[in-house]
């Protein structure tokens, strides 16, 4: 059964004065459409002038069943890690060129939302990623990812040694410049420009792409989502870094490793047509048309 | 419930009068772990000098739980398309350099398959295609594969133009020597060579692999393995050459296309637990021991 | 010291009469600025009706300074090949989409060759290669290829199994679908679907480019022009195909064996300033503009 | 004709003990073959406890034909960036697994030394690189590279964009982690890990490969080693990293560049064989034997 949208979250990109005009119509279009309108404390206060209830994050995550988000697929990489706990299903909308989050543009944006208000679309669900940071020199500290947990090398810039487990079975010892675990959703941020596939969002998998592996027959493994990815830092290696959705994050070395998994959140997105992905595919890539 | 395994069928590499010796000290240990021997007719004339029942295939098929063949990964594809509609467990024996799929020595056969029969394994399902040309000009005419299925470029050696639909959805446009479909398995066959990802047989993924695509943004594409893959030629393109695990199969042009999809059977490999897939893959890829 | 271009040879696409009209238009145009034309006895006969010798393109190459050759990229290396002994430089006119070697567009063509004829050019000099078959149970053929030489697997589509040599030293032995060798302006061809590099025209470098290889360590390595390349085909591999610029040539077995080297002549190609070479790979590898 | 080797140098491995008995042992080969022996100052002192001439590395410069290294590939690339501006001959020995560079076994170094002492070697040239960061921000700096030049996104760890020109005229804008210009010794290094073809030492090229780009129909290109290569910081990206043959040295942004040309000096090494290059690729890159 599909989800009916009552509450509706109005989320804008951070500090962007730009997302004020757009906003205010998407809330003016929904409130005629008899939708409660919420607004995230930053972007609200700008935007609805205070006609409509202008909360933080962690308040619109326990209220809506919606979030529209505009801005870009950054923006909605930092919502949804937010949201992802409380269940609120999310739909992007650009304001430039269209992400491959954010495939709604605001020209379009109120035709759009309301063939979704009245039930045309899909519930489209969205794995995440939980790393986290073990070891004995170390307080353990764990992340959210959308798209992918990257272990990489430093600011000394040399050559990594790590070494991978999948589900505590050895897989290699891998000299690279990093090892990205992408989910489905993440194969077409860095794991693609790292050469790695693309991953349909339904299918249940984990991606694991090296980055200028030294020993170039390692390849793209495609794993199963219930099997969880060990990185270890081999000892005569330095400090690698930890990336979460391409934001910095801890700096560690050995005996110090990652374990990263499928959380037990996830996310819904919202989108109009099922063939969404393949057309975004071919306009991104400039796949061949007919 | 692990099955337990009473009938076992033996099985030769096809005019390799060098397997009757280690098929028939099979049968003896078999034998005496009071297991029930059927030989395959050809091998088994030669091996068991009419000590054990030879039987052509579809027999074998119909009365053995668990078929052990001697011979190499080629072999081990044509069984297992054979006995696949019959729900025959599979292991099998190399007898020289370890296969992908037989990945136990003729030397070690007694050990291991004795571990197997005191119930020391694991059943694994592997996915098999099918694909299926259809069109005005053309006899409708049907495939099984176990690794992959192939469109690609025929003796006229041109550029061949696909258009490739997932469930009925227009994926793109190609220009390219052809397209593999592979199963999980396949993905470590012609796919590897083409530059595709791995994929643990244990995900439930069909691997789409352009070969020597004209538009280079062309990558392994992972889809839904309930999804089917509609491979249409373009006009202007020749022949092309449909191929099924590696064996030449229909030569057809436009009208006609291709439909790819997992297959109602399924194989199910036996397995020692420690020969696991990434062992496997260490060895054959040369990747980075401890 | 550039060269001056007294008498130009006009070549159209074969069977293609809509190049007619711009042929003639240049006829024209050229017989104006006092050159004398002449054009290829196919198209000629169709668009100057008399007005302008009309000669086969043996000939032609005999009598011109310069050729221009109005139709696609296949055109061009057709006629290369055949003017290539002559010393006849060479411009290229694309009626349709702009080709790495048709890089002047009919509706600009007046302008552009009106420049080229007051002495506003680069004059840029293009190897060629000799691929020559020889082997006991096969009469020597010899063939010139303007992008490249290939060796691939023949209609039963059988991996191939081969050994290359680099000036009689030993390389490797391959198994794959095939093996390019390529001029640096055959870079931008064949070798560029098979993952291989882009060279510019000016580098003084053969390419040998791997297909499919099934170990996939194979990379593309660049090899200096003065060392010819043998490619053995292994005793048990079946026939294999040579392609040479894309067309079927000469089909071969063990013990016959392939020996490809930059040839004695070159071409010239005729080229404005401004039309560079990474100008056309941003337009057609769709790179990054500022 | 072959230069003669009348003074040796002989290079240790910085801070590795383990290096003095193997100098000690071909000091005295050498010296019984009438050669002049000189030890580099800080491995000399251990080795030769005051029998050789232990110098610093810049007088061995001056007063050597030929320096011997023992180390690895690392050690290799420092002497040979002092020692080019001399004119010195190199040899590398490892005292573990053979390097690209260093590919004699400390095992058989008499016997290979002597045969070149005996005439019978290679003098192979290879080029070097000079890069240079200049700007309006900053003192300009200079810095030479026996395999590469790295222009790579700096710790904060984000994508960077650069702009790249080849002798002054546009080439690409770029969206990547960075950018590596190498020589074709240094094709076999960092460059080979981001997906870089191989290049033969003795072919006239400079090699330019992108590092994960974004955009990701950017392969490698191979130029004219006559054109410099300006790589250009985007204004709205952040620091950039210069790295030169592996070593981190400047940090740069915006509006300073990098200029990356062929340097006046050649390093000359000498090798037993013609042969090696290959030879040493089929042991490194594991491929096909006969």
């Amino acid at each position: 059964m599909k989800p009916s949208f009552k509450t509706i979250a109005l989320v804008g990109k951070y500090k962007s004065p730009e997302v004020a005009a757009p906003l205010l119509k998407l809330a003016r279009f929904l409130e005629r459409r008899k939708v409660e309108v919420l607004m995230d404390r930053v972007a609200g206060s700008r935007a609805g002038r205070g006609r409509y209830p202008a909360l933080p994050l962690e308040d619109l995550a326990r209220k809506a069943d919606l979030a529209i988000v505009i801005g870009g697929d950054g923006t909605m990489l930092n919502i949804a890690r937010t949201l992802a706990p409380r269940d609120v299903a999310l739909i992007g909308v650009s304001q430039g060129r269209l992400g491959f989050l954010t495939d709604i543009s605001v020209e379009n944006m109120l035709g759009t939302i309301g063939a979704i208000l009245d039930g045309k679309f899909l519930a489209e669900k969205r794995m995440l990623l939980e790393g986290r940071v073990d070891g004995r020199a170390h307080k353990a500290s764990r992340a959210l990812a959308f798209n992918d947990v990257v272990v990489s090398k430093g600011a000394r810039g040399n050559l990594i040694e790590l070494e991978v487990r999948i589900d505590g079975e050895f897989m290699y010892h891998q000299r690279s410049d990093g090892l990205i675990v992408a989910t489905p959703t993440g194969s077409t941020a860095y794991s693609l420009s790292a050469g790695g596939p693309i991953v349909h969002p339904g299918v249940e998998a984990l991606l694991i792409t090296p980055i200028c592996p030294h020993t170039f027959n390692a390849r793209s493994v495609i794993i199963n989502p219930s099997d969880d990815v060990t990185v270890e830092v081999a000892e005569r290696t330095g400090d690698v870094v930890l990336t979460v959705d391409g934001r910095i994050g801890t700096t560690f070395a050995h005996p110090s490793y990652v374990t990263i998994r499928k959380a037990a959140q996830t996310t819904v997105f919202i989108r109009l047509r099922r063939d969404s992905f393949y057309n975004m595919l071919r306009t991104k890539l400039s796949w061949g048309q007919r």
